[in-house]
């Protein structure tokens, strides 16, 4: 099983694939073109997250304003109830995530 | 941070860094550079693992006899106690893991 091939086509919508389940912590592959959350969403998630752009590139927004752009490479954690929301991706290719939910009894 | 850049020089012995501990998930990035387990050694982890491959070049060997090839975007899921051992890095370039270890109790 390959992260960057066998993409799903997520021209007309983001497309999450769940790769595994251990104990409390789920594990996702995410890939979104061009896709972008409504504006005023705020996920607002009970589970910590840690994501990574695999390809592509986007940029997140958090509540409290920080904003943080994501190219190939880049991972950050996103602490329960850190209000965000995906601001941006690239409309031009792919940007392929992998998130990781880390449920609060983890 | 980026999982991709800044890699430490692994060409004298493979280097782990801790990226997060959330719970009792573990993430790791793991620079390889031609290392490989020692004959006869075999990884017997308590936690269950999520590995994939970003750069380079890998194989993995399990005491049942699979084994299993890895390059970028490769990954799988090691369940607890499934021997195993690095047989082999590209001694050419980096090879760089991501890893999750999910602790007994997550």
């Amino acid at each position: 099983m390959n992260l960057l091939r066998d993409l799903p086509d997520a021209r007309a919508g983001e497309i999450v694939e769940r790769l595994a389940v251990i104990g409390a912590t789920r594990i996702e592959r995410i890939v979104s073109h061009g896709q972008a959350s409504p504006a005023g969403f705020w996920y607002d998630q009970a589970e910590a997250e840690f994501v990574a752009v695999l390809a592509g590139a986007a940029r997140l927004e958090f509540a409290d304003g920080e904003i943080v752009g994501l190219k190939p490479g880049d991972w950050l954690v996103i602490a329960p109830h850190r209000r965000h929301r995906v601001a941006w991706t690239d409309p031009a290719a792919p940007t392929i995530w992998l998130a990781l939910f880390m449920g609060a009894s983890a």
